[in-house]
């Protein structure tokens, strides 16, 4: 008998007859005599929808009266999925995160979990109930309505693993585990039985949707057993997140190719080669709440150096007018930019115990014709940035060259 | 300054236009430097909508996962109000039930408040913020979300008044307050700048659908001033609901007449004239859960008696079903009915003091040829039957008959 928490987002329970599927599955595992907590996101749309009535009644909407409301989604999801489980025959039980007292700080709409009151669900774990908890949301010391900001659904998966030292937390999506790239881009995309917890942060970091990043990194924290499942196919056991390297796995050197089209590059040129000047760059860029990603300062000549970094494309413009604001007070000669550029990256564990991966990788690229922008390493990552016009090219030539199409042997 | 408890029903907060109109309502009274309570219901078809969805799951919902449900509807409306009125410049906090802690007893779908945490709310109004509560639903002692049942936001208001020892309680609604009778019926009826308590139970227990009756028990229980409103028109001060009456005040001897279409009479005839028959033919009836409404016993002659009452016209089928299966066991000769009734009461604590107000009824009726079917009478109210058919006109006679069409001298 293990504990399980499972946890459903917001497409897994987007109609009645789908809330009806996850309690059939949530049932097949009760059956198995395992002790189950559900997790579950607001019903697809319905988030949006409240956010909508939020925006006709204020622009820019209170965040603890935007919290207080939006929260109300999973608590329609909890309630119904009772229903559902009940309707079954099982003894089941809905808490909201302030019931559970899923405690975070105050941060409206982005709120961190501090600790969690799990003794009364242990309870009911114990009477055999299962307990479908309210994903997403919690309260502060003071009593009042946080959320964890999109996707903390996932987090609070996790987060009540922890608590409970859950034997697994199975997270439920539309996909059914993490593939070596995207499949839409490269067909022969494989799905990986496992993964580490740092190649998924590399993963999920650099544009793979499967998990939101916080949980990931909660989960390695609290070494949490997390898998990712498909909510619709029958069979399958999804990709497993391991938090160690497991010695006697076969495992290839990389476990898949990483990308992102949306970001931006902007280039300082001719800057002082002095202490100071990166922040002095980048400060501005900040103070706009403006994220950066990749960031590539080259060694200067003459006094002088060039320093390059990358923003979301929805923020180009916006990190533009910043750094023109400033460029007297950097000394800058000129600032450039391109937003038809897209990141390609290679990960894997196994890097750090192979040499030349990333000759192998230059030189694929390069065989394609495809020119290098940028280039970022990191332990178990080696980015590049390329031509949006070649992302999908590249891709598919980097997941060749590292044999992602076929089983490790 | 007063401390001022406003209660908006569904129609008043039915969309965001509307929720935005009840903000400046609020603002205006704000403004003129009273603290203010506002209690709201779920938008309009919000409460419907959910207990739709519950129904696709669950043929009969789980009553705990139910409340969890459908309060949700509420919390939606706290949050835009608070943000409409923050919209507007005023500081404005949302409480759910459970945050206020409006503690009742575990009876899910029904509960009955107990007792209100008003130290938070008190403490938010003396610094100047307006409190958003959420109408309708509480909490129990083991932190279960709670409901009071449908209409339950008027008793909130008062409750929450009560608590804080408001000086007036404001019910917004769509009529401007309690009227001699129907309009829709009697052209000529005239909104009441006063009625008492009394008074009003009687009319609201007769079918003036303007306040939930438990509201107004819990109104008159602790003497809280109780004003109803139009949410719509600009001007108007509404009905007053008084808990004593006014000497100083003209008032005429009837305030209204009160009327129920939704009825049927079922009458037991030729029962043993003997103790325990009146439980022995209504004990049935009651553990079939059907309420009962007026019940008449007409003396007996040789030894045997008939019994009236009436019941729901929803529930007249199954009243008789109940009956036939208790026949012989009650000894009755026959059991007849009749679902095409209707009730008129006149209902006025001036005929404490004033005699003959049953006879001016009983001729007014008898000079359209209208037949009277029963005749039930309590202190303040005199109840009679009749043919469905005439019930417009007995309520049009009587209005006429007792003046109500006319401003008391």
């Amino acid at each position: 008998m293990a504990l399980i928490v499972q946890k459903y987002g917001g497409t897994s329970v987007g109609s009645v007859e789908r809330i009806k599927n996850v309690a059939q599955r949530v049932a097949k595992f009760k059956m198995l005599g395992h002790q189950i907590v559900v997790v579950v996101s607001a019903m697809s749309g319905e988030t949006n929808r409240l956010i909508g009535l939020a925006k006709d009644i204020q622009s820019t909407p209170d965040p603890r009266e935007l919290d207080v409301l939006v929260s109300t989604g999973e608590q329609v999801t909890i309630a119904l999925l009772a229903m559902a489980l009940k309707d079954l025959g099982l003894k089941a039980k809905s808490y909201t995160g302030s019931q559970v007292r899923i405690v975070t700080d105050d941060a409206y709409t982005k709120a961190r979990i501090q600790h969690i009151d799990e003794a009364n669900i242990r309870g009911d774990l114990e009477a055999g109930c299962v307990v479908v908890v309210a994903g997403f949301q919690g309260v502060d010391e003071a009593g009042n309505i946080t959320t964890l900001g999109r996707g903390g659904s996932d987090t609070t998966g996790v987060a009540l693993a922890a608590a409970l030292k859950a034997d697994e937390c199975q997270i439920y999506t539309d996909v059914d585990g993490v593939y070596t790239t995207d499949p839409r881009v490269v067909p022969d995309a494989r799905r990986l039985k496992t993964i580490t917890f740092e190649e998924m942060l590399e993963m999920a970091s650099q544009g793979s949707k499967v998990l939101q990043i916080r949980s990931v990194e909660f989960a390695g924290k609290y070494k949490v057993p997390l898998r990712v499942l498909s909510s619709f196919a029958e069979e399958g056991d999804g990709t497993l997140i391991t938090f160690e390297e497991d010695q006697n796995m076969e495992k290839a050197i990389i476990s898949g190719i990483a990308f992102n089209r949306d970001e931006a590059k902007i280039t300082v040129l001719g800057v002082p080669d002095r202490p100071g000047i990166a922040y002095q760059i980048l400060g501005p860029v900040a103070d706009a709440n403006i994220d950066v990603d990749m960031i590539i300062q080259n060694v200067g000549a003459d006094g002088a150096t060039d320093f390059t970094f990358t923003v979301h494309r929805n923020e180009y413009k916006k990190a533009l007018e910043v750094l023109h604001a400033a460029q007297a007070h950097i000394g800058a000669r000129e600032i450039t930019g391109d937003d038809k550029i897209a990141k390609v990256a290679v990960v894997g564990v196994g890097m750090r115990s192979h040499v030349g991966i990333a000759s192998d990788m230059f030189r694929a690229l390069a065989e394609e014709g495809i020119n290098i922008q940028m280039i970022s390493t990191s332990e178990i990552k080696i980015s590049v940035v390329v031509d949006e016009k070649y992302l999908e090219l590249a891709v598919r030539v980097l997941h060749k060259a590292f044999n992602l199409d076929q089983v490790p042997a």
